[in-house]
Protein backbone atom coordinates (compact mmCIF):
# COMPACT_ATOMS: atom_id res chain seq x y z
CA UNK A 1 0.00 0.00 0.00
CA UNK A 2 1.67 3.10 -1.38
CA UNK A 3 -0.33 6.23 0.89
CA UNK A 4 1.02 9.67 -0.02
CA UNK A 5 2.75 10.54 3.00
CA UNK A 6 0.46 13.95 3.94
CA UNK A 7 -2.61 11.36 3.85
CA UNK A 8 -0.77 8.72 6.73
CA UNK A 9 -0.22 11.42 8.94
CA UNK A 10 -3.86 12.11 9.16
CA UNK A 11 -5.18 8.07 9.54
CA UNK A 12 -5.18 6.85 12.73
CA UNK A 13 -6.85 3.86 14.25
CA UNK A 14 -10.35 5.14 12.98
CA UNK A 15 -9.74 4.65 9.17
CA UNK A 16 -9.19 1.18 7.78
CA UNK A 17 -8.01 0.52 4.17
CA UNK A 18 -9.61 -2.66 2.35
CA UNK A 19 -6.74 -4.80 0.71
CA UNK A 20 -7.65 -7.30 -1.49
CA UNK A 21 -10.61 -9.70 -0.56
CA UNK A 22 -10.19 -9.37 3.33
CA UNK A 23 -7.15 -7.95 4.71
CA UNK A 24 -7.33 -4.25 5.96
CA UNK A 25 -4.46 -2.48 7.02
CA UNK A 26 -4.23 0.53 9.43
CA UNK A 27 -1.49 3.22 10.07
CA UNK A 28 -1.05 3.38 13.80
CA UNK A 29 0.75 6.51 15.62
CA UNK A 30 2.07 5.58 18.66
CA UNK A 31 5.01 6.89 20.17
CA UNK A 32 8.50 6.31 22.40
CA UNK A 33 11.02 8.11 24.44
CA UNK A 34 9.74 10.92 22.51
CA UNK A 35 9.73 9.98 19.06
CA UNK A 36 6.70 9.96 17.40
CA UNK A 37 6.31 6.41 15.08
CA UNK A 38 4.01 5.14 12.94
CA UNK A 39 3.40 1.54 12.25
CA UNK A 40 1.28 -0.57 10.31
CA UNK A 41 -1.74 -2.99 11.57
CA UNK A 42 -2.56 -5.51 8.85
CA UNK A 43 -5.38 -7.90 9.61
CA UNK A 44 -8.22 -10.22 8.27
CA UNK A 45 -12.01 -8.64 9.27
CA UNK A 46 -13.47 -11.64 8.20
CA UNK A 47 -11.62 -13.65 10.47
CA UNK A 48 -10.70 -11.72 13.67
CA UNK A 49 -12.81 -9.26 15.62
CA UNK A 50 -12.48 -8.30 19.23
CA UNK A 51 -14.83 -11.05 19.95
CA UNK A 52 -12.83 -13.57 17.91
CA UNK A 53 -9.38 -12.97 18.81
CA UNK A 54 -6.15 -14.30 17.08
CA UNK A 55 -2.48 -14.70 17.13
CA UNK A 56 -0.51 -11.95 16.76
CA UNK A 57 2.81 -11.40 14.91
CA UNK A 58 4.84 -8.07 15.33
CA UNK A 59 7.14 -7.71 12.23
CA UNK A 60 10.21 -5.44 12.58
CA UNK A 61 11.47 -4.09 9.28
CA UNK A 62 14.98 -3.91 7.82
CA UNK A 63 17.52 -0.92 8.14
CA UNK A 64 15.66 0.40 5.76
CA UNK A 65 12.95 1.61 8.01
CA UNK A 66 9.20 0.91 7.76
CA UNK A 67 8.85 0.15 3.94
CA UNK A 68 6.36 -1.22 1.55
CA UNK A 69 8.27 -4.65 2.02
CA UNK A 70 7.62 -4.57 5.52
CA UNK A 71 4.42 -3.54 5.08
CA UNK A 72 3.87 -5.87 1.97
CA UNK A 73 5.09 -8.79 4.84
CA UNK A 74 2.51 -7.60 8.21
CA UNK A 75 -0.36 -8.16 4.65
CA UNK A 76 1.03 -11.65 3.80
CA UNK A 77 1.23 -12.77 7.91
CA UNK A 78 -2.24 -11.15 8.25
CA UNK A 79 -3.55 -12.98 5.23
CA UNK A 80 -2.04 -16.17 7.18
CA UNK A 81 -4.94 -15.34 9.98
CA UNK A 82 -2.65 -13.47 12.48
CA UNK A 83 -2.71 -9.64 13.30
CA UNK A 84 0.14 -8.73 11.98
CA UNK A 85 2.04 -5.01 12.90
CA UNK A 86 4.62 -3.73 11.23
CA UNK A 87 6.96 -2.08 13.93
CA UNK A 88 8.13 1.45 13.02
CA UNK A 89 11.88 1.74 14.63
CA UNK A 90 13.06 5.01 13.45
CA UNK A 91 10.10 7.46 13.71
CA UNK A 92 7.14 8.40 11.19
CA UNK A 93 7.96 8.03 7.68
CA UNK A 94 11.57 7.63 8.37
CA UNK A 95 12.75 5.28 5.24
CA UNK A 96 15.41 5.42 3.24
CA UNK A 97 17.48 3.52 0.48
CA UNK A 98 20.74 5.01 1.16
CA UNK A 99 22.97 2.02 2.54
CA UNK A 100 25.21 4.83 4.58
CA UNK A 101 21.78 6.60 6.16
CA UNK A 102 20.07 3.30 7.41
CA UNK A 103 23.67 2.37 8.88
CA UNK A 104 23.16 5.76 10.51
CA UNK A 105 19.49 4.84 11.69
CA UNK A 106 20.05 1.37 13.03
CA UNK A 107 23.59 2.12 14.83
CA UNK A 108 20.92 4.36 17.56
CA UNK A 109 19.89 0.98 17.99
CA UNK A 110 22.48 -2.42 18.14
CA UNK A 111 23.82 -3.00 21.01
CA UNK A 112 22.04 -0.83 23.25
CA UNK A 113 18.78 -1.50 25.51
CA UNK A 114 16.81 0.32 23.27
CA UNK A 115 16.50 -2.11 20.51
CA UNK A 116 14.02 -4.14 22.64
CA UNK A 117 12.64 -1.25 24.12
CA UNK A 118 11.36 -0.04 20.85
CA UNK A 119 10.48 -2.90 19.59
CA UNK A 120 8.56 -3.32 22.76
CA UNK A 121 6.68 0.18 22.25
CA UNK A 122 5.79 -1.80 18.83
CA UNK A 123 4.72 -5.33 20.82
CA UNK A 124 2.22 -3.07 22.83
CA UNK A 125 0.88 -1.56 20.23
CA UNK A 126 -0.05 -5.03 18.64
CA UNK A 127 -1.34 -6.35 21.89
CA UNK A 128 -3.44 -3.07 22.83
CA UNK A 129 -5.36 -3.73 19.27
CA UNK A 130 -7.85 -6.29 21.57
CA UNK A 131 -7.64 -8.46 18.42
CA UNK A 132 -4.63 -10.92 19.35
CA UNK A 133 -4.95 -13.91 22.15
CA UNK A 134 -1.92 -12.65 24.64
CA UNK A 135 -0.45 -15.38 24.34
CA UNK A 136 -0.01 -16.47 21.21
CA UNK A 137 1.59 -13.80 20.21
CA UNK A 138 5.18 -14.10 17.96
CA UNK A 139 7.93 -11.50 16.52
CA UNK A 140 9.14 -11.88 12.84
CA UNK A 141 12.06 -9.70 11.75
CA UNK A 142 14.07 -8.97 9.07
CA UNK A 143 17.94 -8.05 8.95
CA UNK A 144 18.42 -5.08 11.47
CA UNK A 145 14.89 -6.35 12.31
CA UNK A 146 15.97 -9.76 13.07
CA UNK A 147 18.70 -9.06 15.24
CA UNK A 148 15.85 -6.78 17.29
CA UNK A 149 13.21 -9.58 17.82
CA UNK A 150 16.43 -11.27 19.36
CA UNK A 151 17.19 -8.32 21.96
CA UNK A 152 13.14 -8.37 22.10
CA UNK A 153 13.27 -11.79 23.39
CA UNK A 154 16.22 -11.51 25.17
CA UNK A 155 14.62 -9.19 27.76
CA UNK A 156 12.16 -11.31 28.59
CA UNK A 157 9.04 -9.99 26.23
CA UNK A 158 5.45 -12.40 25.87
CA UNK A 159 6.67 -14.01 23.17
CA UNK A 160 5.52 -17.61 22.16
CA UNK A 161 8.58 -17.31 19.55
CA UNK A 162 10.42 -15.58 16.87
CA UNK A 163 11.53 -15.83 13.85
CA UNK A 164 14.87 -13.46 12.71
CA UNK A 165 15.34 -13.38 8.68
CA UNK A 166 19.26 -12.89 7.65
CA UNK A 167 19.18 -11.29 10.83
CA UNK A 168 22.94 -10.60 12.38
CA UNK A 169 23.64 -13.29 14.88
CA UNK A 170 25.65 -12.50 18.15
CA UNK A 171 26.01 -14.22 21.23
CA UNK A 172 23.19 -13.91 23.12
CA UNK A 173 23.56 -11.74 26.76
CA UNK A 174 24.69 -13.67 29.46
CA UNK A 175 21.14 -13.17 31.46
CA UNK A 176 19.20 -14.10 28.06
CA UNK A 177 18.75 -17.50 28.61
CA UNK A 178 16.90 -17.20 32.61
CA UNK A 179 14.76 -14.29 30.72
CA UNK A 180 13.90 -15.59 27.54
CA UNK A 181 10.43 -17.03 26.64
CA UNK A 182 10.31 -17.38 22.94
CA UNK A 183 11.40 -20.23 20.85
CA UNK A 184 13.41 -19.43 18.12
CA UNK A 185 13.96 -19.94 14.70
CA UNK A 186 16.87 -18.37 12.80
CA UNK A 187 16.52 -18.56 8.97
CA UNK A 188 19.99 -18.22 7.78
CA UNK A 189 21.64 -17.63 3.99
CA UNK A 190 24.17 -20.24 4.23
CA UNK A 191 26.72 -17.76 2.18
CA UNK A 192 25.71 -14.56 3.77
CA UNK A 193 28.87 -12.36 3.83
CA UNK A 194 27.68 -10.02 6.41
CA UNK A 195 27.96 -12.86 9.07
CA UNK A 196 31.46 -13.96 9.92
CA UNK A 197 31.68 -17.64 10.77
CA UNK A 198 33.46 -16.30 14.10
CA UNK A 199 30.12 -14.74 14.99
CA UNK A 200 28.29 -18.04 14.11
CA UNK A 201 29.90 -20.30 16.36
CA UNK A 202 29.82 -17.91 19.26
CA UNK A 203 25.60 -17.55 18.78
CA UNK A 204 25.20 -21.39 18.91
CA UNK A 205 27.20 -21.97 21.43
CA UNK A 206 25.78 -19.09 23.56
CA UNK A 207 22.24 -21.09 22.50
CA UNK A 208 23.62 -24.22 23.37
CA UNK A 209 25.07 -23.31 26.50
CA UNK A 210 21.72 -21.75 27.51
CA UNK A 211 19.79 -24.50 26.53
CA UNK A 212 17.28 -22.02 24.22
CA UNK A 213 14.59 -23.92 22.62
CA UNK A 214 16.05 -22.96 18.64
CA UNK A 215 16.06 -24.18 15.13
CA UNK A 216 19.00 -22.97 12.88
CA UNK A 217 18.42 -23.43 9.23
CA UNK A 218 20.99 -22.34 6.71
CA UNK A 219 20.00 -21.64 3.39
CA UNK A 220 22.20 -22.48 0.20
CA UNK A 221 23.25 -19.95 -2.10
CA UNK A 222 21.47 -16.86 0.27
CA UNK A 223 23.13 -14.33 0.88
CA UNK A 224 21.91 -10.95 3.10
CA UNK A 225 18.21 -10.09 2.59
CA UNK A 226 17.31 -12.71 0.71
CA UNK A 227 13.63 -12.85 1.01
CA UNK A 228 13.49 -9.24 -0.08
CA UNK A 229 12.49 -8.94 -3.74
CA UNK A 230 13.86 -5.50 -4.05
CA UNK A 231 17.61 -6.54 -2.52
CA UNK A 232 19.38 -6.41 -5.68
CA UNK A 233 18.37 -3.10 -6.91
CA UNK A 234 19.29 -1.72 -3.19
CA UNK A 235 22.32 -3.73 -3.08
CA UNK A 236 23.75 -2.18 -6.83
CA UNK A 237 22.54 1.38 -5.57
CA UNK A 238 24.69 0.61 -2.51
CA UNK A 239 27.68 -1.57 -3.74
CA UNK A 240 26.74 -4.18 -1.15
CA UNK A 241 26.55 -7.98 -1.08
CA UNK A 242 22.80 -8.08 -0.78
CA UNK A 243 20.62 -10.12 -3.23
CA UNK A 244 17.47 -11.81 -3.07
CA UNK A 245 16.65 -15.60 -3.70
CA UNK A 246 13.77 -17.26 -4.75
CA UNK A 247 14.25 -20.58 -3.30
CA UNK A 248 15.06 -19.55 -0.14
CA UNK A 249 12.23 -17.19 0.55
CA UNK A 250 9.79 -19.72 -0.33
CA UNK A 251 11.60 -22.26 2.01
CA UNK A 252 11.91 -19.62 4.95
CA UNK A 253 8.11 -18.51 4.69
CA UNK A 254 7.12 -22.26 4.82
CA UNK A 255 9.67 -23.08 7.29
CA UNK A 256 7.85 -19.92 9.30
CA UNK A 257 4.61 -20.95 9.09
CA UNK A 258 5.45 -24.40 10.24
CA UNK A 259 6.92 -22.81 13.20
CA UNK A 260 3.83 -20.89 13.79
CA UNK A 261 1.56 -24.05 13.40
CA UNK A 262 3.96 -25.45 16.41
CA UNK A 263 3.43 -22.67 18.78
CA UNK A 264 0.37 -21.74 18.47
CA UNK A 265 -1.40 -24.79 18.37
CA UNK A 266 -2.42 -25.08 21.68
CA UNK A 267 -3.46 -21.81 23.97
CA UNK A 268 -1.99 -21.96 27.05
CA UNK B 1 4.34 -54.86 11.67
CA UNK B 2 6.20 -57.70 13.51
CA UNK B 3 5.96 -60.90 11.55
CA UNK B 4 7.32 -64.14 12.26
CA UNK B 5 11.28 -64.40 10.11
CA UNK B 6 10.07 -67.79 9.04
CA UNK B 7 7.06 -66.25 7.58
CA UNK B 8 8.27 -63.58 6.20
CA UNK B 9 10.74 -64.94 3.78
CA UNK B 10 8.23 -67.32 2.40
CA UNK B 11 6.44 -64.07 1.20
CA UNK B 12 7.58 -61.80 -1.73
CA UNK B 13 5.59 -59.91 -4.38
CA UNK B 14 2.68 -61.76 -3.96
CA UNK B 15 0.71 -61.10 -0.56
CA UNK B 16 -0.23 -57.86 0.85
CA UNK B 17 -0.96 -56.96 4.38
CA UNK B 18 -3.06 -54.72 5.44
CA UNK B 19 -1.89 -52.17 7.82
CA UNK B 20 -4.63 -49.70 9.07
CA UNK B 21 -6.97 -48.28 7.33
CA UNK B 22 -5.54 -48.00 3.90
CA UNK B 23 -1.76 -49.03 3.84
CA UNK B 24 -0.73 -52.14 2.70
CA UNK B 25 2.48 -53.64 2.92
CA UNK B 26 4.97 -56.19 1.98
CA UNK B 27 8.46 -57.81 2.14
CA UNK B 28 10.02 -57.91 -0.62
CA UNK B 29 12.89 -60.14 -1.65
CA UNK B 30 15.91 -59.63 -3.93
CA UNK B 31 19.46 -59.75 -4.02
CA UNK B 32 23.21 -57.74 -4.64
CA UNK B 33 26.01 -58.53 -5.17
CA UNK B 34 25.57 -62.09 -4.11
CA UNK B 35 23.64 -61.01 -1.01
CA UNK B 36 19.89 -61.75 -0.39
CA UNK B 37 17.85 -58.66 0.78
CA UNK B 38 14.76 -58.35 1.92
CA UNK B 39 13.06 -55.32 1.96
CA UNK B 40 9.33 -53.52 3.09
CA UNK B 41 7.15 -51.87 0.88
CA UNK B 42 4.35 -49.74 1.85
CA UNK B 43 1.66 -47.61 -0.11
CA UNK B 44 -1.96 -46.71 0.62
CA UNK B 45 -3.83 -49.14 -2.25
CA UNK B 46 -6.92 -46.81 -2.30
CA UNK B 47 -4.69 -43.65 -3.40
CA UNK B 48 -1.95 -45.61 -5.64
CA UNK B 49 -1.98 -47.88 -7.88
CA UNK B 50 -0.28 -48.72 -11.39
CA UNK B 51 -2.57 -46.63 -13.23
CA UNK B 52 -2.59 -43.97 -10.56
CA UNK B 53 1.03 -43.07 -9.65
CA UNK B 54 2.82 -41.93 -7.21
CA UNK B 55 5.73 -40.05 -5.54
CA UNK B 56 8.29 -42.63 -4.67
CA UNK B 57 10.38 -42.77 -1.19
CA UNK B 58 13.61 -44.61 -0.47
CA UNK B 59 14.09 -45.01 3.83
CA UNK B 60 17.61 -46.52 4.61
CA UNK B 61 17.65 -47.49 7.80
CA UNK B 62 19.93 -46.75 10.52
CA UNK B 63 23.18 -49.08 11.46
CA UNK B 64 20.45 -51.34 13.38
CA UNK B 65 19.69 -52.72 10.23
CA UNK B 66 15.86 -53.07 9.09
CA UNK B 67 14.33 -53.20 11.85
CA UNK B 68 11.09 -52.51 13.16
CA UNK B 69 11.59 -48.49 13.29
CA UNK B 70 12.67 -47.99 9.50
CA UNK B 71 9.60 -50.20 9.01
CA UNK B 72 7.51 -47.78 10.65
CA UNK B 73 8.70 -45.22 9.15
CA UNK B 74 8.08 -46.22 5.49
CA UNK B 75 4.58 -46.80 6.98
CA UNK B 76 4.28 -43.28 7.95
CA UNK B 77 5.76 -42.12 4.63
CA UNK B 78 3.07 -44.41 3.03
CA UNK B 79 0.01 -42.30 5.07
CA UNK B 80 1.82 -39.73 3.37
CA UNK B 81 0.33 -40.98 -0.44
CA UNK B 82 3.98 -42.10 -1.02
CA UNK B 83 4.96 -45.23 -2.41
CA UNK B 84 7.65 -46.08 0.42
CA UNK B 85 10.42 -48.69 -0.11
CA UNK B 86 12.14 -48.95 2.76
CA UNK B 87 15.51 -50.92 1.62
CA UNK B 88 17.88 -53.87 3.33
CA UNK B 89 21.45 -53.14 3.40
CA UNK B 90 22.81 -55.89 5.61
CA UNK B 91 21.11 -59.19 4.13
CA UNK B 92 17.60 -60.41 4.78
CA UNK B 93 16.41 -60.93 9.05
CA UNK B 94 20.00 -59.06 9.50
CA UNK B 95 19.02 -56.72 12.63
CA UNK B 96 20.96 -55.68 15.66
CA UNK B 97 20.78 -53.98 19.03
CA UNK B 98 24.64 -54.60 19.80
CA UNK B 99 26.48 -51.24 18.30
CA UNK B 100 29.75 -53.27 18.09
CA UNK B 101 27.90 -55.70 15.56
CA UNK B 102 26.36 -52.69 13.90
CA UNK B 103 29.72 -50.62 13.71
CA UNK B 104 30.75 -54.25 11.80
CA UNK B 105 27.95 -54.39 9.56
CA UNK B 106 27.88 -50.40 8.78
CA UNK B 107 31.91 -50.52 8.60
CA UNK B 108 31.30 -52.65 5.56
CA UNK B 109 30.08 -49.70 3.32
CA UNK B 110 31.68 -46.24 4.98
CA UNK B 111 33.51 -44.69 2.10
CA UNK B 112 32.90 -47.67 -0.03
CA UNK B 113 31.39 -47.87 -3.55
CA UNK B 114 28.94 -50.32 -1.71
CA UNK B 115 27.37 -48.34 0.03
CA UNK B 116 26.20 -46.21 -2.67
CA UNK B 117 25.68 -49.42 -4.37
CA UNK B 118 23.65 -51.26 -1.82
CA UNK B 119 21.34 -48.22 -1.91
CA UNK B 120 21.12 -48.35 -5.44
CA UNK B 121 19.51 -51.75 -5.25
CA UNK B 122 16.54 -50.64 -3.36
CA UNK B 123 15.97 -47.92 -4.97
CA UNK B 124 15.64 -50.20 -8.49
CA UNK B 125 13.29 -52.16 -6.14
CA UNK B 126 11.42 -48.83 -5.62
CA UNK B 127 11.39 -47.94 -9.31
CA UNK B 128 10.27 -51.81 -10.05
CA UNK B 129 6.84 -51.50 -8.48
CA UNK B 130 5.06 -49.99 -11.44
CA UNK B 131 3.90 -47.84 -8.77
CA UNK B 132 6.12 -44.86 -8.93
CA UNK B 133 5.90 -41.61 -10.96
CA UNK B 134 9.58 -41.92 -11.77
CA UNK B 135 10.52 -38.01 -12.12
CA UNK B 136 9.15 -37.55 -8.78
CA UNK B 137 12.02 -39.92 -6.40
CA UNK B 138 13.43 -38.99 -2.85
CA UNK B 139 15.39 -41.28 -0.65
CA UNK B 140 15.19 -40.21 2.96
CA UNK B 141 17.98 -41.86 5.61
CA UNK B 142 18.29 -42.46 9.12
CA UNK B 143 22.12 -42.32 10.67
CA UNK B 144 24.03 -44.77 8.82
CA UNK B 145 21.09 -43.77 6.32
CA UNK B 146 21.79 -40.82 6.05
CA UNK B 147 25.03 -41.25 5.03
CA UNK B 148 23.96 -43.64 2.35
CA UNK B 149 21.39 -41.30 0.92
CA UNK B 150 23.91 -39.27 0.57
CA UNK B 151 26.49 -41.61 -0.79
CA UNK B 152 23.61 -42.54 -3.32
CA UNK B 153 22.82 -38.70 -4.35
CA UNK B 154 26.61 -38.21 -4.90
CA UNK B 155 26.91 -40.91 -7.62
CA UNK B 156 24.14 -39.07 -9.56
CA UNK B 157 21.44 -41.62 -8.90
CA UNK B 158 18.18 -40.26 -10.57
CA UNK B 159 16.45 -38.38 -7.29
CA UNK B 160 14.68 -35.26 -6.55
CA UNK B 161 15.76 -35.05 -3.10
CA UNK B 162 17.50 -36.74 -0.05
CA UNK B 163 16.86 -36.45 3.12
CA UNK B 164 19.28 -37.34 6.00
CA UNK B 165 18.34 -37.45 9.31
CA UNK B 166 21.09 -37.40 12.04
CA UNK B 167 23.52 -38.68 9.24
CA UNK B 168 26.88 -38.62 9.40
CA UNK B 169 28.22 -35.54 7.91
CA UNK B 170 31.36 -35.08 5.66
CA UNK B 171 32.70 -33.73 2.75
CA UNK B 172 31.14 -34.20 -0.84
CA UNK B 173 33.47 -36.27 -2.94
CA UNK B 174 35.03 -34.09 -5.81
CA UNK B 175 33.10 -35.16 -8.02
CA UNK B 176 29.65 -35.33 -6.57
CA UNK B 177 28.80 -31.41 -7.65
CA UNK B 178 28.73 -32.59 -11.25
CA UNK B 179 26.58 -35.84 -10.77
CA UNK B 180 24.53 -34.91 -7.81
CA UNK B 181 20.79 -34.26 -8.77
CA UNK B 182 19.50 -34.39 -5.50
CA UNK B 183 18.23 -31.02 -3.48
CA UNK B 184 19.41 -31.82 0.11
CA UNK B 185 17.70 -31.22 2.88
CA UNK B 186 20.09 -32.18 6.12
CA UNK B 187 18.02 -32.36 9.65
CA UNK B 188 21.16 -32.68 12.41
CA UNK B 189 21.12 -32.74 16.01
CA UNK B 190 22.78 -29.13 16.99
CA UNK B 191 24.47 -31.36 20.05
CA UNK B 192 25.44 -34.51 18.27
CA UNK B 193 28.85 -35.59 19.57
CA UNK B 194 29.13 -38.20 16.42
CA UNK B 195 29.63 -35.44 14.48
CA UNK B 196 32.16 -32.99 15.04
CA UNK B 197 32.55 -29.35 14.17
CA UNK B 198 35.26 -29.82 11.56
CA UNK B 199 33.24 -32.70 9.97
CA UNK B 200 30.50 -29.77 9.74
CA UNK B 201 32.56 -27.57 8.35
CA UNK B 202 33.98 -30.01 5.74
CA UNK B 203 30.85 -30.72 4.89
CA UNK B 204 29.06 -27.25 4.61
CA UNK B 205 32.02 -26.14 2.59
CA UNK B 206 31.75 -28.91 -0.03
CA UNK B 207 28.33 -27.99 0.00
CA UNK B 208 28.89 -24.08 -0.84
CA UNK B 209 31.70 -25.04 -3.00
CA UNK B 210 29.70 -27.24 -5.20
CA UNK B 211 26.80 -24.87 -5.43
CA UNK B 212 24.30 -28.03 -4.08
CA UNK B 213 20.92 -26.95 -3.83
CA UNK B 214 20.96 -27.67 0.12
CA UNK B 215 18.95 -26.76 3.64
CA UNK B 216 20.92 -27.53 6.75
CA UNK B 217 18.55 -27.51 9.90
CA UNK B 218 19.92 -27.73 13.44
CA UNK B 219 17.50 -28.60 16.38
CA UNK B 220 18.43 -27.49 19.49
CA UNK B 221 19.13 -30.17 22.39
CA UNK B 222 18.84 -32.98 19.88
CA UNK B 223 22.04 -35.74 19.64
CA UNK B 224 22.31 -38.77 17.43
CA UNK B 225 19.47 -40.67 17.09
CA UNK B 226 17.11 -38.18 17.87
CA UNK B 227 13.81 -39.86 15.51
CA UNK B 228 14.07 -42.63 17.37
CA UNK B 229 11.67 -42.93 20.02
CA UNK B 230 13.85 -46.51 21.00
CA UNK B 231 16.80 -44.08 21.06
CA UNK B 232 17.29 -43.75 24.80
CA UNK B 233 16.97 -48.06 25.32
CA UNK B 234 19.73 -48.65 22.28
CA UNK B 235 21.52 -46.06 24.63
CA UNK B 236 21.79 -47.31 27.86
CA UNK B 237 22.29 -50.56 26.48
CA UNK B 238 25.22 -50.27 24.65
CA UNK B 239 26.11 -47.20 26.42
CA UNK B 240 26.57 -44.76 23.52
CA UNK B 241 25.32 -40.92 23.28
CA UNK B 242 22.10 -41.34 21.30
CA UNK B 243 19.00 -40.23 22.88
CA UNK B 244 14.88 -39.54 21.37
CA UNK B 245 14.24 -35.43 21.18
CA UNK B 246 10.24 -35.67 20.64
CA UNK B 247 10.49 -31.73 19.55
CA UNK B 248 13.57 -32.47 17.03
CA UNK B 249 11.49 -35.29 15.59
CA UNK B 250 8.49 -33.45 14.61
CA UNK B 251 10.34 -30.53 13.38
CA UNK B 252 12.41 -32.89 11.07
CA UNK B 253 9.20 -34.13 9.98
CA UNK B 254 7.20 -31.42 9.08
CA UNK B 255 10.24 -30.06 7.64
CA UNK B 256 10.52 -33.01 5.67
CA UNK B 257 6.75 -32.74 4.56
CA UNK B 258 7.22 -29.00 3.45
CA UNK B 259 10.86 -30.35 1.29
CA UNK B 260 8.90 -33.07 0.06
CA UNK B 261 5.60 -30.45 -0.79
CA UNK B 262 8.28 -28.49 -2.83
CA UNK B 263 10.60 -31.40 -4.82
CA UNK B 264 7.34 -33.43 -5.78
CA UNK B 265 5.06 -30.53 -6.68
CA UNK B 266 5.95 -30.43 -10.30
CA UNK B 267 6.07 -33.75 -12.65
CA UNK B 268 9.19 -32.97 -14.37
Amino acid sequence: MNFPKIFLAGLAWGTAVALGAKVVTKPVAYEHAGVRLEGYLAYDDEKVSADKKAPGVLVVPEWWGLNDYAKHRAEQVAKLGYVAFAADMYGAGVVTTDAKKANELASQFYGKPLMAERAQAGLDQLLATGLVDAPRVAAIGYCFGGSAVQALAFTGAPLAGIVSFHGGLHAAPADAAAKNKAKILICHGAVDPFVSAEDLAAFKKSMDDGKFDYQFISYAGAVHAFTNPGADALGKLNNIPVAYNAAADKRSWAHMRAFFNEIFAVKK
